[in-house]
């Protein structure tokens, strides 16, 4: 971009709070569940979306959640359900009264209640398939049989096909008479004698063209088939790469199973980008609804592998006990250091996990990558090296002190470039998610080598 | 999720590459390009997405880049410059023989002149300008009018409108009359008599409707029209949360002025999170193809900053150099307590920006995630000084000192929690974006109540 980032929303009225929840809303709703007032409390909720009324609940105690369902009652809509944070779908679907629950499911598509049923308990997922109608829940338990995280588990079964040999009239008669449509469609899929899918052609398209133009003349460009085994992070990249609206699915053998639309697909990137987020700050699968015993348990695990981080970079600390005894400001100065070290390969390895998720790192340039990092944190390291050398120099008076702390840091930016573009590019050649491990291992890195690189010179140099 | 993280892909065939540009192509390319070889080059591209050839750009160096366009000659395409990342394109354009430029230009929408624009130099805006048509000037020019990253710069100006008192067959027959329709769009927009939009219907009901039916009866549910000066990551948000196709936008009399569609606003929620994630470890809008000396500059100031923050630090262990003197063990343990509480409060943090850029943490629930945030940081504590207290006494065979840093554990803990969440609240109430600014707070607070709380705590039991 050409401005700078911090100029960049300026010019822009200050309203970032459009769709947030209006605090009004929320506590009028509160109020109207205080005086047990059904009608009101109808009326404020029927004035939100779905998924506002989601987020409302996830915002509120449980104490007011538990008593809004209740006075909600068979206004419930299945789409709430749908719409709801995953940690809190198992503790509404106990509170909504069965036979609310069951009208609730049934007006769900069925790929949302494929959604719906791998989040919740086993007695639920009971309830929800009893609830439904013969023909969708043998759709949903197909589609229950493949893999979680699939595209099979995202997209239709209803899909819109036509063989690759009809023309735009034969087509559009076809739509208008009164065929089973899906309630949610913007293409046509051709399909060979196999049904096969070839191609597409968007409604747009379709309306504008004559009626005896063959639709093979008439596909988008942009086609992708997608296998129903893939996982649903490759789909969403492959619809914001190549700007799909929706894509045919395939089955092994290639035939057309079902089709997934881009609103699916943007969901997924936002959960894909959620996880990478949380998982670089060692944060597992957690959201704002979660309890406090929840949130403390989820973030043991990451905490307790800082321990043991943190305990090497004490364990190499220990071995110059001596010099720090006769020298104090090695104490003083060694964090410095390691914290340079630990914020730089920070920053080479957010970019490296981000770069590797939109496939921008690849076979081709990661040496070229990795160099750059490296060259990028030597450079770095120069610049901050003069600056903290001369800053040791005059605070402790002792110019060999600002040289040792100058080398240091060259070494440990250097280490930190290096080791910020290595391991997330390894882990993720040996299929481990480079967000989930790599934080940990490139700060073990920074701070070993950090006192190792400043304690060690010190000892040679200084004593 | 009812699975583990680590679990969760196993079933999923190992296909996380099957749109990553192969090797082999990038391989094949470069050849073609050593050799001179046009024709070659030419049936290579000829196989590929523009967006993934400007991945392939991207992905290779300045000095390939530069041979493989001019060889590339006339066949380049506009596609490719809209995909093209935006630090890349200024170089592309200087390349790029100026007729083959206005050939490439003429052929975009004006939204994607606009986002070109954006990006490029002043001369290469005039030349941009002077290659398309009036009539696209002018819309492109109009665009320009309303501030950067806002819906005007992302929405088509094309629409398609119907009366609001049509019905489907008028709709139909005017669609198929040949009238001057865009080339991509899924809904007619219902206005009234002042051109405001009333409604949106899918043409996918359209076409499922008899002919007789009135459009104002087939309106979708989700409808909401967008303002012209909103800010695009707000169009993107509404898009994700109320599963919008495409959504009409209104200029200040709420005037239908042109649309929005779903694929531009994942493009633009793909980049908000890229933002944040970047942001939170201090790196700005930054680009693997940047070179070493942009990348240099751009980390550098975050990295200065960290060195105040680093610097205060040290100032805090300075107060404690006699106690360090006589105690080395302090100088050993002391980055531990800090550490642990830097990765809690980071938990904390990214927590609380996500759920600021999801508005799920808003004015209703603030106090109650602030409070769960403090509460889980006091369980880890009291988990981790009991821990670490062991450590410490055992290590060092001094109870007393294992005391000290159990409790310096807890109180930095719990600071972690207020901090990681009273901070990003309180910028984004600033109106400063919390991903950009709370990282380096929080760890200056977590480093400075962890050493002083260490150290001040052990030079008063200790000595």
């Amino acid at each position: 971009m050409n401005l700078d980032t911090n100029q960049s929303d300026q010019n822009l009225p200050s309203s970032t709070d459009t769709y947030a929840l209006d605090k009004k809303i929320v506590t009028a709703v509160l109020y109207a569940v205080d005086l047990n007032d059904q009608a009101r409390l109808n009326d404020l909720l029927e004035s939100l979306h779905p998924a506002d009324i989601a987020d409302l609940l996830e915002q509120i105690n449980t104490f007011d959640r538990r008593r809004l369902i209740r006075l909600y009652g068979h206004e419930f809509d299945g789409d709430i359900l749908s719409e709801l944070n995953e940690s809190l779908r198992d503790e509404v679907i106990s509170i909504l009264n069965p036979v609310v629950l069951a009208d609730a499911v049934r007006d769900l598509e069925s790929d949302d209640v494929v959604d719906l049923l791998e989040d919740v308990d086993k007695v639920h997922q009971e309830v929800i398939l009893d609830a439904l109608e013969d023909v969708d829940r043998a759709a949903v338990e197909l589609a229950l049989t493949y893999p979680e995280y699939s595209a099979a588990r995202l997209m239709q079964r209803e899909v819109v096909m036509a063989p690759q040999h009809w023309t735009v009239g034969q087509a559009i008669d076809h739509l208008r008479s009164g065929a089973d449509l899906p309630e949610r469609f913007y293409h046509v899929i051709l399909v060979d004698l196999h049904i096969h899918p070839v191609g597409t052609v968007s409604l747009g398209k379709l309306m504008r063209s004559p009626r005896h133009a063959p639709l093979a003349e008439l596909t988008e460009d942009a086609f992708q088939v997608i296998p129903a085994v893939q996982p649903e992070a490759e789909v969403a990249y492959a619809f914001n790469q190549y700007h799909l609206i929706s894509a045919p699915v395939v089955d092994i053998e290639g035939r057309l199973v079902g089709v997934v639309t881009i609103d699916d697909a943007m969901a997924v990137l936002d959960e894909e980008h959620a996880q990478d987020i949380l998982r670089l700050a060692g944060v597992g699968e957690e959201s704002l609804s979660d309890r406090v015993l929840d949130t403390t348990k989820r973030r043991l695990p990451w905490l307790f592998i800082n321990l043991l981080t943190a305990l090497i970079a004490s364990l190499v600390i220990v071995q110059f006990e001596d010099e720090i005894a006769q020298i104090v400001a090695l104490a003083v100065l060694m964090p410095i250091v390691a914290s340079m070290g630990g914020n730089a390969g920070t920053q080479s390895l957010t970019i490296a996990v981000r770069a590797l998720a939109t496939k921008d790192l690849t076979g081709s340039n990661v040496w070229r990558i990795i160099c750059r990092e490296v060259f990028s944190g030597f450079l770095n390291g120069i610049f901050f090296a003069v600056l903290m050398g001369l800053i040791g120099w005059l605070w402790f008076g002792w110019l060999m002190l600002g040289i040792v702390i100058a080398i240091a840091m060259v070494v440990n930016l250097v280490f930190a470039g290096l080791a910020g573009t290595v391991i997330p590019v390894t882990l993720e050649r040996l299929g481990v998610d480079p967000a989930l491990a790599s934080g940990t291992f490139v700060t073990t890195v920074t701070d070993v080598v950090g006192f190792f690189a400043f304690l060690g010179l010190a000892s040679i140099v200084l004593l």
